[in-house]
């Protein structure tokens, strides 16, 4: 029986990866993933076997992982960002059910909301709520409450899948519902090819993020009512310079 | 003029650090922090100078960090975990205020939603709540408050500053509120000592949870109304095998 680790790689660049996945992704035999994710590796760790699946095939790609393991081999499934949050590891926890082979180590990685945030200034010093906007798998009446719990409850948050081509207009809904309970001068941001080419950060309020053109290469940051702008970046004061 | 860079060195240990951090870390002159995180790479980075304060000296620290960059010196400034979240970027573009040098980069390291979720399974796979139960800086009626947000809205939680000395009794507090709104059987799991010495994960219900003798060397995760325990693992379905 081999062994499966799943990785998080982070925003998709090798030095925002952990030291802990390069080791992994350089012992590993076998590297499982997403046809995307698989290309950010593939250059650094040639002379592995890598199998790969088209997106929305999530089941069958973490299968093929498991299967893998199973034969024996020294497995590593690649996730984008971390590889909890959002990530595969609960798919492959659950499927493998209430077995404890092959053995899964989740190596955790850098989320969207940390190397986002770290483009766009310093937006989440407080406490905070991370969001996706994706109804593939949750109704949008859920995401709609949970919009609304946060703005109400003066948490800053972090919108993850904020559109793609068949939800262009999610976030100007989900802007909609938050304008109800923030006022329309929020500042927000949006970190955009995060740790990859043509990266780049955006400040606006939240009014015109509303008619923002964001795309599945976008990460969402809107503030809490401390959030300012101090020399083009967005910062949340966590209250120590009068605490 | 020198640069400041605001370092995330993750956990602790220093295969959780990201390749960018180790590389700032070997190629800068000066290393600020509070006395704990600098002694964490004190040994690995040597032959820099080390500039540290004792704890609730945030304002002070800073302050060091960029009057050594003025001076010319290429500073470090590590934070435990990531230096956005709950971390002194924040700050230091606070107190820089509306002058754009000494140049800040932040580098973002691994937070404990990622390396404490990692721990104990996958329960970050959907959307969630950071809060800080720490009423240094916030009034607890606003922790309540968010506390109360979440749970209502089904957002998963993590708490980071569960427990200090000076608070015992904050996690019972914050766990009677929540049993307001979900079940005494709600799953939740406790990382403690992550990436260090002495490194464990338990898993509890939240009824349990509410008489769990945490401390500030925990971080807590509650589950949302999907999350389950498999083979002793802390997993938040996303729906993929309903999807």
């Amino acid at each position: 029986m081999g062994k499966l680790s799943v990785v998080g790689i982070g925003p998709g660049g090798y030095e925002d990866m952990t030291i802990r996945a390069d080791r992994v992704l350089t012992a590993c035999e076998v590297v499982v993933g997403y046809h995307v994710y698989v290309d950010l590796v593939r250059d650094r760790y040639p002379d592995k076997e890598f199998l790969t699946t088209p997106m929305t095939r999530e089941t069958e790609r973490c299968q093929m992982a498991l299967d893998a393991a199973r034969a024996g081999k020294e497995v590593a499934m690649v996730c984008s960002g971390d590889s909890g949050i959002y990530g595969m590891a609960g798919l492959l926890y659950e499927l493998r059910g209430e077995e404890t082979e092959p053995e899964i180590s989740v190596i955790p990685g850098l989320t969207a909301a940390c190397s986002g945030g770290a483009i766009l200034g310093a937006p989440l010093t407080h406490d905070f709520a991370v969001i996706s906007l994706s109804d593939r798998l949750t109704a949008w009446e859920t995401i709609e409450k949970r919009l609304e719990a946060a703005a109400a409850a003066d948490l800053s948050i972090v919108l993850y899948n904020p559109a793609s081509r068949g939800r262009p207009d999610y976030l100007r809904k989900a802007c909609g519902i938050l304008l109800r309970h923030l006022p329309a001068d929020r500042p927000c941001g949006v970190a955009r090819n995060i740790g990859r080419t043509g990266e780049s950060g955006e400040l606006l309020t939240l009014e015109r993020l509303r008619d923002y053109p964001a795309d599945m290469f976008c990460t969402v940051f809107i503030g809490n009512a401390q959030t300012r702008i101090a020399a083009g970046r967005l910062v949340t004061p966590r209250g120590y310079r009068h605490g």
